[in-house]
């Protein structure tokens, strides 16, 4: 059994959260003008009152509380890419910051994307609870969260079509919007091939890499093309370098979450490993050992994965040995992989600096859990 | 009590069908070619399945069935208003044909607009059927129709990024972009009002206009405008026009429903009139009648819409009278002055031909609602 989390607390956490913290009054004030503004009349304050809710400056009777935000990372991407590829272009002090102003629409759209899916994913996964807050249907019922799931899609786009009155070029922002709406349709491929998996509980490591590319990754990339493409809208390889550094960072991200879900004790929370195999949770190791594992080992895995309830504590030791075996230096090479690819993307472009630094930090949070 | 059904089985409807009828094949082509072209991976059969079986050329094991389209009203709006923005300009033949084929993404934009906001609807009013056969959620669950629906949003999306492909400008395209995102936001503005005033039972004939003229008449205007814009880029006036002729087309569409679903027989069906009263559903009329009423009548009324069940023939009886004595002329007179709007909306453009006919057959079919 691996403990990751101990070296989480240290270095890599700190070099994190300086870099995230950044942006991220800037970033929660764009949301919330734009929120804001489109709330115009009194009658419809319940409307947008409920994704402020879930943005986390409303409580559940739409009373302002202290922000709580998370952490903002995909606005941050769009940002630190737009300054990267400015400056790979050469680009001056002026010219950076109006590239900063166009891309901070494009960055809460971003963001705004990403909440749209986390409202209709906690009622498609029926999860009460998000960062210790009732979810938005769990207040307001599934019909008022699915609508104010949708009407937060509609504000993403809203939200783009303001780095054109920034100045952005119309053809530059009808590529970035494209470029969204593919990812959207992405996003619910993944969300479809999660669920269908769920149902048939037969899913191979590649049809399990496929979906996360689609459900987490996508939209990491597109963060990070968006932000390339406004920094220099003249290159094109420097948002086709940050797009694949994205990518591999956002599959990266979720193979640390399974890695971490399996064999990160929450130290803090004084919980112990496994968490996610209590849940009963197909995430990479566990789908690697069902396609990997001996016969024997197979079906009995399969078989506390199929049975009511939460496994006891023989089939926990079962599962951690057995997965433990056959799947965890696997996974931890594929993740060490995706770093390596997210590593050599970012080593295309030639900028140094805060940004470089930021996305450099990112990866090297993330790599931590394939060393352990 | 008023039976205006007779009326429409003659003149107006062949009129309207045949008009609606000269698009539709072509309109069901690009809609279903659009989504064939998104669906390239096997895998993901079942999420473009489930949209294409919700528009009528799939059953529920995902086989072929004889198209069940929908009118498809709202993309011929596009493709109308497009023709008679040109031919205002005094486009020629190979200028009309261009202008049709870039409308013609544009059209399925809208169409799967409004789609995308029907299998939403039927999750949140927990509607099992529509036009005769189970919605997506019915047949696949609420988590797999929400993100069918999701999908389906961005696709319409997708669909207006083609107008540009056809060589609509950049520019042009982003207007469009930003008026349907607009509208989408006004649809679920429009449906959270109509939730929280089901909630709340207590709206006013204004407000009620309100919440229609965003649930049901934004995307209407937003149709006309889209399919102007692209007939005449270089007009405000005529966009402008046939996009208040929309609105006030919508708007007029909802208050025929409402007059019908209480004062109309279904003869074909046999059934008797009142549905909406026996369904009782918060209708213009009814609305009215509660905010008009003496206080004796307005209690009554209330009395049988908040009580269990469905009301029995002496207060339908009632209700029908009361309603009938209180607002029936008012909702007629409403009925008519859009009519009337959206006539002389119509008027501020120039052309003639079978466009203006088609959208001047629209507006007849509806007013005839307010003649009974």
């Amino acid at each position: 059994m691996v403990n990751t989390t101990v070296n989480h607390t240290a270095h890599e956490q700190a070099h994190l959260d300086r870099a995230l913290g950044r942006f991220q009054d800037e970033i929660q004030g764009e949301v919330r003008r734009l929120i804001t503004t489109a709330d115009g009349d009194p009658a419809l304050g319940g409307f947008y009152g409920q994704m402020a809710y879930h943005l986390g400056w409303l409580d559940r009777d739409l009373q302002p509380i202290p922000v709580a935000a998370g952490k903002l990372m995909r606005p941050a991407l769009v940002l630190w890419a737009c300054e990267l590829a400015a400056q790979t272009s050469g680009a001056k002090a002026p010219t950076l910051a109006k590239r900063h102003q166009q891309a901070m629409p494009a960055a809460a759209a971003v963001e705004l994307v990403h909440n749209f899916s986390l409202i209709h994913d906690d009622i498609e996964d029926r999860d009460a609870l998000r960062r210790g807050r009732p979810t938005v249907w769990a207040v307001w019922g599934e019909p008022q969260a699915i609508n104010a799931g949708d009407g937060m899609f509609a504000l993403a786009h809203m939200a783009l079509w303001e780095s054109a009155e920034h100045g952005l070029p119309a053809k530059t922002t009808l590529t970035l919007a494209r470029l969204l709406d593919a990812t959207c349709l992405r996003l619910c491929e993944g969300q479809y091939l999660d669920m269908a998996a769920e149902a048939s509980a037969t899913i191979t490591p590649a049809r399990y890499l496929d979906m996360i590319a689609r459900k987490t990754a996508a939209l990491m990339r597109a963060a990070t093309t968006i932000g390339a493409t406004i920094g220099d809208p003249s290159s094109a390889t420097v948002p086709a370098a940050l797009g694949d550094f994205g990518e591999a960072l956002g599959i990266a991200f979720q193979l640390r979450d399974d890695l971490l879900g399996i064999w990160a004790a929450d130290t803090a929370l004084g919980k112990a490993p496994a968490g996610d195999l209590r849940r009963k949770k197909m995430t990479l190791p566990v789908i690697h050992t069902i396609a990997n594992a001996a016969a024997k080992d197979r079906d009995r895995v399969l078989a506390i994965y199929h049975a009511p309830g939460e496994p006891d504590a023989a089939d926990i030791a079962f599962l951690l040995t057995c997965i433990g075996r056959t799947s965890h230096a696997w996974c931890q090479a594929h993740l060490a992989a995706y770093c390596a690819t997210a590593r050599a993307a970012l080593a295309r472009t030639t900028a140094t600096g805060e940004a470089m630094d930021a996305l450099g930090a990112l990866v090297e949070y993330v790599a931590i859990a394939a060393q352990a």
